[in-house]
């Protein structure tokens, strides 16, 4: 049994694709139906009717309600029932549905999973690069057939970039391997960061749309945020030159884990050069589809089948130098559900003793 | 563990589906085969050989008996194995098979699940409007991926028919929300009837094929008979008239479980005009199909994935006032099968006492 | 749950299908990857790196090593790491793979699923006519979805090819039923024999591909080794002359439990007539696939299915004379893999007693 951090913004979707229909989405293995009201606005309910539990997704937005596409009850985006449109009209208590709290920031929609009162919007992750001016770029999305902590490993050993991405976001073995490649892993509260810098390196082939000279130094620094949030954010320059000055390829990775057994992958990838070239940021975008769905995607999942579903940890892996960002990350994980999870159940002991 | 009723006919298909090769079919979970002996007559076995467990619908007919298509073994319609084609040709006690009771009555084929003495083909319900001079209609088939209570709850309360139906089976609006529609609810004996009435109201879409006023006076009566038969009634004519005096298009609903996750749906519809009308009988048939296969089927699937396949009072559902029959008959059939299986149980120690 | 004989070859592919690229198989539930290394013989390792779980099978052979395609580690036929190309090189003790016993021959690759001290190339069956002079034949492969054992039931009991395969490989009805087909079950130590004789018989389809005749005395040898290796040795010769001197068509039947649920069918089928005719190998390979693939595939996963994935005897099944070698293998079957997990816990007992 997956348990998740409740306590969490979660990217639940790319703002652009909620238009007028409302969209359904699992997260943390609960059903969430998000939609529009007419300010425009981001509603987030539980994705069941509480009548017949048929999806809400399938129903039509009125205004400010979702009218259920089976027989017509109608919500608000508090969750209360405002229309049955039966016989006299009486709406039962029963016919009440969660809302989740919902943002949308940068382009991005969060939902937040836990206890409303603790739903801080401030704390949503910055993806200033989506939407900014001085950036240009494109969003994704896929689906991962794996546990999401799959996915944070992942991310969180760049090394594999070698190996699985030649084509696409990885670095040459020569300048990668080895002595060549220096990692720093670091821990600051509960954000983790691996950070890697090769020196006089070849761009990787997703740089090298935009970095024309033949080598330069690089530095790609990821940085994960509990739960499964992740910021990439990679520079070039040409050797000598301080890297932030060059070319920068800042990307994020919105992990929202769907059931224990699937992920949502959401992505977004910008640069500060050629913003005004729409060919090089679609060329950009298939690059790292290719990478996350080609590449990537069928590895994890065959981790995950490999791995028969179970824990990580309870097959006792090879840990190498390299996954210490990535055990740190799992760690911390295990300890912040810990915490929400022994304080959800302080909080009834103590309701229990009054 | 779903439990089902087993005293029961069921509809296991429509006769002239049946002809000269065997068919398997699951109902309440066990496998069956048919298949029609050399007078015509349905008989109905265990649809697995009790020798190596082969389906016996791939076997072949040969006369009064069905011979397995793996190595041969014979059975006939009592399940008794008639021929081991192999060596000395004994026939071990164990190679006989189960018969269920069967008829074919107005066109459809019934299964009688439960106890072979309970089995009276005389409370097989009446189809009349199948076969008889008079009618004219269609028959036809879709396997429903749910629990076969969803859809007895989905037929039960036609009030979904609004916004489910707008294009083929469903009234208008105006004419079918809050006081428009009258109810009726009523339980004789184990039968459970859900009555609609509206007046002064635009026919459905499929009712529109043959009555061609703008509107009339309309009533929808819906019939239940455990565990899983509904009939319904529709009528409408000109506004002030007796119902009955119009067009009528009755329907039945013949649901046969197939699992605890999935669900046989037999549906027959006619009407008592322009009988000879064969483009009008198949619009007819396909406006049904369309309702019941791309609307309904879709909707209910969903809503038991969203429930996760758990029993619908486990999940404190709102019941709304346009639910009573569905609740009904959910109580009725647990009453049901519990009686069964109180008896079942009674008998058995009974029996142990001696 | 399904337990396996462990000590046990079994067989893992076709040699002429390994080549410069790995191969996963799944076997007795345990993921193998198969690749050659340098001298071009087999290496057969755990196929999960050890250190996330990725398929080795999807990583590239370099000499005498395999090199995961995740993050480049390196092992050697004998499942130690050689090579961490990240960072300081550090290889951790648990970056070690299980090798498993492996051996080529008559075309076939075997694998040795239990202790490696028991492993014995010199007890692998002797496939000569796979690639002996004096015979030509073909190989293939099919999935089936099924429990091993009820393949074993299949071809221990040929009384099921009249039925089964009248146009591929079956006997014609008056030569193969009742008194016309004599048997003979034999046991001999752990091996199982079901013989099959016909005189006066038409050839089977296959059969008449070569031999000519209308008609001949045909003698059927199926001989089973544990733990699911079989071979059928097919004679026909002119009726009085003795059947060896004629037509001969021996044919391997090798299964491999995949998981509990499915298997692996690698065949093998020859014959010492027209040896360099290339059209009738392609025909006689057509048709042994035909009736393996089209004809006993559907039946054994549907019998399976039916069985509710049930243990056989947990059934009750009407056992028929024509069982009797297929009922002697379950049971010879069920002694082994005893004997060899009661050894096994016998020697932990004794280690717990030191």
């Amino acid at each position: 049994m997956t348990s998740y951090l409740k306590n969490s913004w979660y990217c639940a979707g790319w703002g652009r694709d909620l238009g007028s229909k409302p969209i359904g989405i699992r997260i943390c293995d609960e059903p969430i139906v998000l939609f529009r009201t007419s300010d425009d606005s981001v509603a987030a309910l539980d994705g069941r009717c509480p009548h017949r539990f048929a999806p809400l997704s399938i129903g039509k937005v009125k205004g400010d309600v979702i009218e259920c596409g089976y027989h017509g009850l109608q919500f608000d985006r508090t969750g209360a029932c405002t229309l049955n449109p039966h016989g006299r009209g009486i709406i039962p208590p029963r016919a009440h549905t969660r809302a989740y709290p919902v943002a949308e920031k940068h382009g991005a929609i969060w939902v937040w999973m836990g206890d409303p009162a603790a739903a801080d919007p401030e704390k949503i992750l910055d993806l200033f690069f989506v939407d900014a001016e001085g950036w240009a770029g494109t969003t994704g999305y896929l689906k991962i057939e794996a546990n999401y902590q799959l996915i944070i490993d992942n991310l969180l050993d760049l090394t594999h970039g070698t190996y699985l991405h030649p084509d696409t976001v990885g670095g040459a073995p020569e300048d990668t391997l080895g002595d060549n490649l220096h990692y720093e892993f670091r821990t600051e509260g509960s954000t983790i960061y691996s950070n890697y810098t090769a020196f006089n390196a070849a761009p990787t082939p997703l740089m090298g749309l935009f970095y024309t000279r033949s080598r330069g130094d690089l530095l790609a620094s990821m940085r994960w945020e509990p739960a499964s949030s992740l910021l990439l954010d990679i520079g070039i320059a040409p050797i000598g030159q301080p890297i932030n000055s060059g070319l920068r390829v800042p990307s994020a990775h919105l992990i929202a884990p769907e059931t224990a057994n699937s992920s949502h992958y959401f992505f977004a990838i910008s640069r500060n050069w050629e913003l005004e070239n729409l060919e090089k940021t679609r060329v950009m975008g298939e690059i790292a589809m290719k990478a996350f769905a080609d590449e990537d995607e069928p590895v994890i999942a065959r981790c995950f089948e490999m791995m028969g579903r179970r824990e990580l940890f309870d097959l006792a892996p090879a840990i190498l130098e390299t996954d210490r960002a990535a055990v740190q990350a799992r760690r911390m994980l295990t300890k912040l559900i810990k915490q929400e999870q022994g304080h959800v159940d302080g909080a009834a002991e103590a309701e229990a003793a009054e």
